[in-house]
């Protein structure tokens, strides 16, 4: 059973092994509260998971050390998972499918964990370790349902509450339902009138239902990029501390996920991945009533794969009206490239590049379509550049 | 003149206005060696200049603030100044030329700063500041070459060594100076041990040059993206604590400024701009004598355009083989975009673009040449797809 003593006895175990992560003050995220990021993406690992892992691996008999620990995961937990063993000097087995993104398994390897590559999905790599289990006695480290994880988790409010005791609201991010349970029990304890607030992908929102429907809900596919919260089945341990001490659930889009991702990295100079921008998200799209509050938004990870970051700053250029595509339709006469070349740098943006392809049968047989990808102020110098191509005769599609 | 009683009394100063940025351990930057950053980049206005503009102004005297300051800048000076305005009440006036980044324009005013736009260059803009600054009599704060500014500035070094009073080097970028004066005084002071290593950009390296040379040079011209350091002229006054308390000076180019930004993002979950990247970058490439050191890396700042940042990244990942651009020459017959398609998929890799062209001259009427995008694991992946296409008969052209 969960104590507050088991909590407090978990930081110390934690104590010189986990960072405290500071406690950052922002501006310019809400007009109508004071916010501040708890940033566990700046955990070792990249993540909070190292917390739950070693304290688990903390209370683990000499027996159980010597058989080692098994997980199957390619993302957080793995990582959390790895370098707690590490630390303890106990074997960890890591089983991941072999289409998990190679930045992961590197990260994972580079902690001294044994890496297993299964063939398939996320469930032919649970059978697989699962299997293993069977032949070697090794202790499965469940990534969330698990009293010890929870409290380990917990050790985050903890910290908060030493780093600014007159925080009066949370908003963590949740998948499985280990953080928050940790922290929902923790920071009621210390202070019952802090409200807790969950958040979770649109797309992968089993514990939300859980809690608003009051009855076990589990889906059985998820769609979201935040894959750190992407979790189809709640812990049952998990779902019961959610609806005893969390005062509400609600769910973001992956759009404002992206846009929270965006704003974190150029206000805060901050990296989260998906699931650690949720809370965030929830704060800037108003989804939540923290009007004059104080509130603290758990980072919870910034393990993003640059691909995917390179995809999420596009999205957000495009999105503020910094990138724009034009496309142009176009007579192909001489001279029409350079007059349009023209008027796009008398506005002042920036061609970054150019495609020039034949029109369709619609079109007079020397048309064509110029698509144009520039750099822009922002939507209003858009609507300038566009007024003054329509202006010289251009005919802009979309 | 400096004293360390004086940088003792800027940082009571800056007590609750500049935070205590955090000093983060790494792993994984070098080997042969600890390396902990020292995070202005996490600072109010998301650079170090806030201490020094601060602090300045703290010694105004109330005729003095009655007529205001006046900054001539586009960039993180900007930004400070008009913070620690704003904080004192005191009128700023901004000058800069009409073309800097719309962004780093927005962010000074949002700190309620007056801004003239000027058109023409830096230096149209600096005589503007110079004309207003007749006609008001308001003062003008230079940059970096100031002993209160720099007393400002050399708090940074005082934090580092209460957080970690065995740091024996610091690497601190190098623009006009004043950062590393005022560390260079304060640990030399605190620790003579310490060794301390001022780092410039290959493009605008005028201070090393007067360091190395030990008379003063001035560029001019600049060259280089990291435009927080792309200063022409050293400061008299920051040339003189160079030349007495800095041990060596080195540089750095903009392809290694620009992997350590990306290995910043990566593995410390950190966002940098140009200038607070060359201290990692002299560390990530072994410029300077490190090995067995305790070395603190200052970065200083992390006002990056997304746009630029963007375009980091996507050099980073091309230049490591995660995205990769192969060009395809081939025979306009059906189905070979269908094969060339199953060769990569089959491979695992990610096509994000396809670009279908008509061949050149010498070429086959029907030859066109296939361009594709595509995200790959690592340079041996991008080997292995060559090697399939190529045994499937197809061309690659590069």
């Amino acid at each position: 059973m969960l104590t507050l003593g088991t909590i407090y006895q978990a930081q110390q175990v934690l104590n010189h092994v986990a960072r405290k992560t500071s406690l950052i003050p922002t501006c310019g995220l809400a007009d109508d509260c004071e916010v501040y990021l708890k940033t566990e993406n700046l955990q070792l690992t990249g993540s909070f998971k190292v917390r739950g892992a070693y304290y688990k691996m903390s209370t683990f008999s000499e027996s159980v050390k010597k058989k080692g620990v098994i997980a199957c995961s390619a993302g957080n937990h793995a990582q959390g998972v790895a370098l707690a063993a590490k630390k303890f000097g106990i074997n960890a087995t890591i089983f991941l499918p072999s289409t998990a993104p190679i930045s992961k398994i590197e990260a994972t390897r580079q902690y001294g964990a044994e890496i297993r590559l299964i063939d398939g999905v996320y469930d032919d790599a649970y059978a697989a370790a699962i299997d293993y289990q069977k032949q070697t006695g090794a202790l499965f480290l469940h990534p969330f349902d698990d009293e010890d994880v929870i409290a380990g988790q917990g050790t985050v409010a903890l910290e908060i509450f030493a780093q600014k005791p007159d925080i009066d609201t949370v908003v963590v991010p949740v998948g499985g339902g280990g953080l928050i349970s940790g922290i929902a029990y923790a920071m009621k304890e210390l202070n019952p009138a802090c409200k807790i607030y969950g958040v979770q992908a649109e797309g992968a929102d089993s514990m939300k239902r859980t809690f608003k429907e009051k009855e076990y809900i589990s889906a059985a596919s998820v769609s979201t990029f935040a894959d750190g919260i992407a979790v189809k089945a709640p812990g049952a341990v998990t779902s019961k501390y959610c609806s005893r001490y969390v005062d509400d659930m609600i769910t973001v889009t992956d759009d404002e996920v992206a846009t929270a991702i965006l704003t974190l990295m150029e206000q805060q100079k901050l990296v989260a991945e998906g699931a650690g921008a949720v809370a965030v998200a929830a704060i800037m799209f108003h989804k939540l009533p923290l009007k004059k509050k104080k509130v603290c938004a758990v980072v919870s990870g910034g393990n993003i794969d640059v691909n995917i970051l390179s995809r999420v700053i596009n999205r957000g250029l495009l999105t503020s009206g910094r990138l724009t595509n034009l496309t142009i339709e176009l007579v192909d006469k001489p001279g029409q490239l350079k007059t349009v070349s023209a008027i796009i740098a008398d506005a002042g943006a920036n061609v970054i590049s150019v495609q020039y392809t034949p029109g369709g049968e619609h079109m007079d047989i020397n048309g064509c379509y110029l698509k144009i990808a520039m750099e822009t102020r922002n939507h209003q110098h858009l609507v300038e550049i566009r007024q003054a191509l329509t202006e010289q005769g251009f005919k802009l599609i979309d």
